[in-house]
């Protein structure tokens, strides 16, 4: 049993994705209430994925359609808008003891980004939101949580609200 | 917060979807080790999910398909598997203390039974195994754990090997 689990006392690694939704709150709050006891030290990751924004200027046949200005002022309020979110999961952690935490925030798709990073740090589970996606949009591009279940090379905690 | 999280010493009604394959047992081990405090009381309702078995003889060209001789077998046999599994699973909660050890067995989809069960017994969260079915029935059928992730009506934990 030792080689499949965790033993109590020992440094655990949990990777919290999160954005912007009241939803991915809720989920690292019902993680550090139920899944990290406050005996052991524990090392959270939070870990927020930043959409690519484009990072030259784009021609259209009027001239440029995002000119370097408004290129720049895109990926300043993106920045901000990481540091916010992770700012506001960093305070959340500081009311439990015996947490070191880690802010992440990494370009790209959410679903690779968050796959890449558990396995980056040798996460030992994953917690995240469940977006409720309507039908046609989840049978064509899949939920990031339906995905990172799937791929994540470890145990996925999929936290949604209660009805 | 309180609203939204089991706050600590509170009794946690955790269900464990188990089946005949080694990775439920990994599941419910990785639970019991890392969601389960063992300062606190906690009720693990073990789910076992039977097939359904038919409960009449049919009729083909030749003559009964299945005699009730066949059928009653079947239902012999599919009600033994569901108590070994479901006594090895209780045998491993009796490791860990503080832990009331309820067993349902259930006939249905398996998907539906565990949703069903989640609903009735109030849980508040559901842990199971993820298994790794092939490109092609998973597109068509989905598979056991994308469907309660989606539709449980609690945190779903899916737990899975590491590679």
């Amino acid at each position: 049993m030792a080689e499949t689990t965790i033993v109590e006392g020992e440094r655990r690694m949990v990777v919290a994705a999160i954005d912007e939704s009241e939803e991915s709150i809720y989920a690292l709050k019902w993680c550090l209430d139920n899944l990290i006891p406050a005996r052991d030290a524990n090392t959270v990751v939070l870990l927020y994925a930043r959409p690519v924004t484009p990072t030259y200027s784009m021609l259209n046949g009027a001239g440029y359609l995002f000119s370097e200005e408004v290129l720049a002022s895109m990926d300043r309020y993106s920045r901000d808008l990481a540091n916010s979110v992770l700012e506001r999961a960093e305070n959340i952690c500081r009311n439990y003891d015996n947490i070191k935490v880690e802010k992440k925030a990494r370009s790209g798709d959410a679903r690779d980004v968050i796959c890449d990073t558990v396995d980056k740090v040798g996460a030992d589970v994953l917690v995240m939101g469940s977006h409720g996606y309507g039908f046609i949009k989840r049978a064509f591009i899949g939920s990031v949580s339906d995905y990172c279940a799937r791929n994540a090379k470890c145990p996925v905690l999929i936290v949604k609200r209660r009805a």
